[in-house]
């Protein structure tokens, strides 16, 4: 017999509810029961929705009794705060990358969850995507030999999308290392399957309207050997999609004729508190809320152009393949779409929650995460490499 | 009225010189009119041909009254004394890169030009190419703003090509850094216009038959405050002239289907020695030797996928334009084709000698690249920064 599906409750129905309501939308295997967000429009339209209660204030959520993993999508700087609050309500989390802005922060949380004994699951990162994880089964195999070098670009117009004025922050969570170097370094992390042992990094702040870093370029070491080259820009120039067949992050086919869009949008608005109006109106509940087209995407979300060279094949995971350049030949590994957008996330969270298989993406992997994050910010701060022990 | 030709002595016949033949031949601006090569049957191939002598020392050739400019292309470690020879000749000098393998070469030869008062080009190097010169241009006009992240990366199989015994001797200029990284440093360098104040490296030697390294991914920040991402691979498995328009680095379109040749050609050859003889019967005078086509190429030469990040565009040189990534729109500047493959070589060898304009690429340039060339080596050996001042 299957069994019944988790019953999630979500702390914010800001951006990433948004992304990931066609998930729950689409997966039999979770259901919403009760959510929690400061917009009273935003909770009158979840009840509308889905028939639930939706609360003003964390704590009481996490009290319902119905709520049986609790979903924290509200802004960084409160993952900590709130998932303590889920967590000591004995109920199994699942929180939105970064997992927080401190290891203090990290340590708390997975203290926290280790006491209450419940499950702790740290996405949606891109390194749930599918095409990662198909490339590290290809990897742990052992065809190709060990991992050497990992070269990860991302070029993005990731700064001019409408944002919050603390998401132009760094010391409050803004910027593209905590918000788009949690995917890539833990993308990189996943196909190393290594630890990260020292880190060189340099961050880029170039457009004074918007003054947190939009860039950076880094070297990661790892334990094994191997290396990463990362690279990110996020100043909407440049689209690297077209080097991933073009398809967006998100699993679509970009539209042509777009360039620029997201400047010009920008523009358009004039202050940042229409920005960030701009930000909460697109959002559920907004007044300009669009929900996410049904159609199915072209392919998998991903994070970018990646290329993985090990001893005997360079391996590129695609949003619709994994093409193998090995020695003699190439070849490619389709990537049959799954039962929703980002189902693996559901696939790790049902199989934790069920006691079934421990996730790969638990606090302490997060943690990792956030620490060689925090170092890229470090380095780049005090112009030095840092060793991570 | 149209200055004469200048007269060229070529040292060393060798792959060097098979590469820039078809530029010589196309080229009114050059005449060859000696060469000096150990190999009999090279010589004679080269009086057939040219109707000019051919000497086996570089003394001899060098003290040829008819001999106007020495073109030094002999194997790296040869480099300093023949630049030295040539110019206690009196003769200016065109050198291959890289210069020499010590800074201690390098300012031996720019002491031995500067005594003699004579002209000193290192070249060609793919940083003469039109796409990055041009792209160059854009950038000193100023409408760009400040260059602030270069991206430059290149996947090859540059490892499995047929090598002499050196070739895969680090010590004796062999390897990725020495052959490859000339280029690419000098690329970025180009297009940065700023020294290169700091370096972190890693290195790749994952083929214990092919004993030095063949990729690597480094860091370089500028005294402007831009910074450079910078990776190789010769492994010969993903080829990054797929992001360059499918255009290989000669300007040629690719062959479909040759993927894996460098490998098959390799395994089919045995020892060492038959590896080198195949080299050395493939390059001019021996018994395997094509001449170039003389079809012209599809486009400009290039040195794999650069992506430039200026203030307000990324800026992208390709084999046959420069696409322009700017605030508000996408734009792209068409590059014809020149007179020869490598005329930029031409341009600048001719104006410095008639004493038009100084060269880019002087020895002084080319001893910095040099210096960041031995800086990656020195990083990655000592697992640290190292500061160049």
């Amino acid at each position: 017999m299957r069994p019944s599906a988790l019953r999630l409750g979500v702390i914010g129905l800001g951006r990433a509810f948004t992304l990931m309501l066609p998930t729950f939308l689409a997966e039999q295997r979770v259901r919403l029961v009760a959510a929690c967000d400061p917009r009273e429009a935003a909770r009158e339209r979840f009840t509308a929705d889905f028939g639930a209660p939706a609360y003003a204030e964390v704590a009481d959520m996490v009290r319902d009794p119905e709520v049986e993993v609790v979903y924290v999508a509200s802004p960084h700087q409160f993952h900590a705060e709130h998932v303590e609050l889920a967590a000591a309500a004995g109920k199994h989390v699942l929180v939105e990358k970064p997992m927080a802005l401190s290891r203090e922060e990290c340590d708390s949380m997975l203290r926290a969850c280790h006491a209450a004994g419940v499950v702790l699951v740290v996405g949606h990162c891109h390194s749930f995507d599918t095409p990662y994880l198909q490339t590290r089964k290809l990897i742990e195999s052992g065809r190709f030999g060990d991992v050497r070098m990992i070269q990860a670009l991302n070029y993005t117009d990731f700064l001019y999308r409408p944002r919050r004025p603390e998401e132009l922050r760094t010391e409050d969570g803004g910027g593209v290392v905590f918000s788009q170097a949690t995917h890539q370094v833990d993308v990189v992390r996943l196909l190393a399957g290594s630890s990260v042992i020292r880190v060189s990094s340099v961050l880029g702040r170039w457009d004074p309207e918007r003054p947190t870093e939009g860039a950076y370029s880094a070297l990661l070491w790892f334990q094994s050997g191997a290396f990463a080259n990362l690279s990110y820009s996020g100043y909407g120039h440049f689209d690297s999609d077209e080097w991933c067949g073009g398809i967006g992050e998100m699993g679509q086919a970009k539209v042509p004729d777009s360039y620029g869009s997201a400047r010009r949008r920008l523009q358009q608005i004039g202050s940042m508190k229409a920005e960030a109006s701009l930000k909460a109106n697109g959002t559920y509940g907004g007044s300009h809320y669009q929900a996410a087209s049904q159609v199915p995407a072209h392919a998998h979300q991903h994070f970018g152009p990646v290329i993985v060279c090990c001893e005997h094949a360079d391996l590129r995971p695609l949003p619709d393949k994994v093409i193998v350049y090995g020695d003699a030949k190439m070849s490619s590994i389709d990537l049959p779409l799954g039962p929703s957008p980002r189902f693996e996330v559901i696939d790790e969270l049902e199989a934790a929650v069920r006691g079934e298989r421990a996730p790969i993406h638990d606090g302490k992997w997060a943690r990792d995460t956030l620490t060689v994050c925090l170092a890229m910010l470090q380095s780049a701060g005090s112009m030095e490499e840092i060793s991570l022990s």
